[in-house]
């Protein structure tokens, strides 16, 4: 594999991975202060657009890394708007 | 313009402008309880990574998207990091 392509499987499973320990934080402590709502609204949005446009250009690489997000991101989202 | 490119563009604005109101929550209120540290460090990782990925394949779309997200992120990871 070339060079390029390994950094940039690496970038998308870092970028992607990092929603894991949020979500896990969130779910855990169900502590949502400081986190901005309308960051993952915008944000949910925005991996679903993603998610809508790798289909469309049939990138199963584009679609799994944002739906694989989308999974992590969504929890926050939903307890953030619970929980205020 | 296709549809997807332009789906592509618009979820490409969504999510890298997403960070820019939790990175101005952060700096106005200072608050990063509930945040996940180890979430800004992987993230900001990944986004040097795409940003190096970028330039490595000479697309500016990528480069610019991630570098504008990697300016919102990073005074996130510096406040939680100050402030814990």
């Amino acid at each position: 594999m070339e060079w390029a392509s390994l950094i940039g499987y690496a970038a998308a499973c870092l970028t992607t991975l990092s929603f894991l320990p949020q979500a896990i934080k969130v779910i855990a402590t169900r502590n949502t202060q400081g986190i901005s709502g309308l960051m993952y609204i915008m944000f949910v949005c925005g991996l679903v657009m993603w998610l809508i446009y790798g289909v469309m250009i049939e990138d199963t690489a584009v679609s799994m890394a944002n739906f694989m997000t989308l999974v992590f991101a969504m929890p926050i989202l939903i307890i953030k708007f619970r929980r205020g």
